[in-house]
């Protein structure tokens, strides 16, 4: 079994408003940074999975996307998935 | 002047007790994903700015993270910029 981070990247679709996108891209122009433009503000998860091979973390990462992590009705998701080396007591 | 892309992902620091990433732990075992661990919960955030250099439109990203997206407190960050090409009206 190897064990494989995935850090996935949730956003609104882009057809979706962001009011805490707004919200934030004025409270930077307030500061000064004019040059600013496009936030969007979404979520941030990651985690370990222990799978036998990548295929199968991938599809795992998906499902559970879409089954928990994110509201496919309204958000995008992406993710980067690596193998990672860790010690584990018992498995 | 270039448009960068920045992608900012958020996450309490490690010393920092993660109470969500433990709900969606559980919540994830309950559905029957046994194999997942360190589930870390934080925040994503992108936008686009406009800077002459790299170097330039990095130290803008470290600074706004240091003073309004992030609490540098509890949270780190990580980014990554990259050059887009946009189609701007004025400018």
């Amino acid at each position: 079994m190897t064990a494989w981070k995935a850090e996935i990247q949730v956003t609104y679709k882009k057809s979706v408003l962001d009011p805490q996108g707004v919200a934030v891209e004025k409270a930077l122009s307030a500061l000064g940074y004019e040059n600013v433009d496009k936030v969007r503000i979404g979520k941030y998860m990651e985690l370990v999975l222990h799978a036998e091979s990548e295929e199968k973390a991938r599809m795992q990462v998906e499902e559970m996307c879409q089954r928990l992590l994110t509201n496919p009705v309204i958000e995008d998701y992406e993710y980067r998935l690596q193998a990672v080396s860790l010690e584990r007591g018992t498995g």
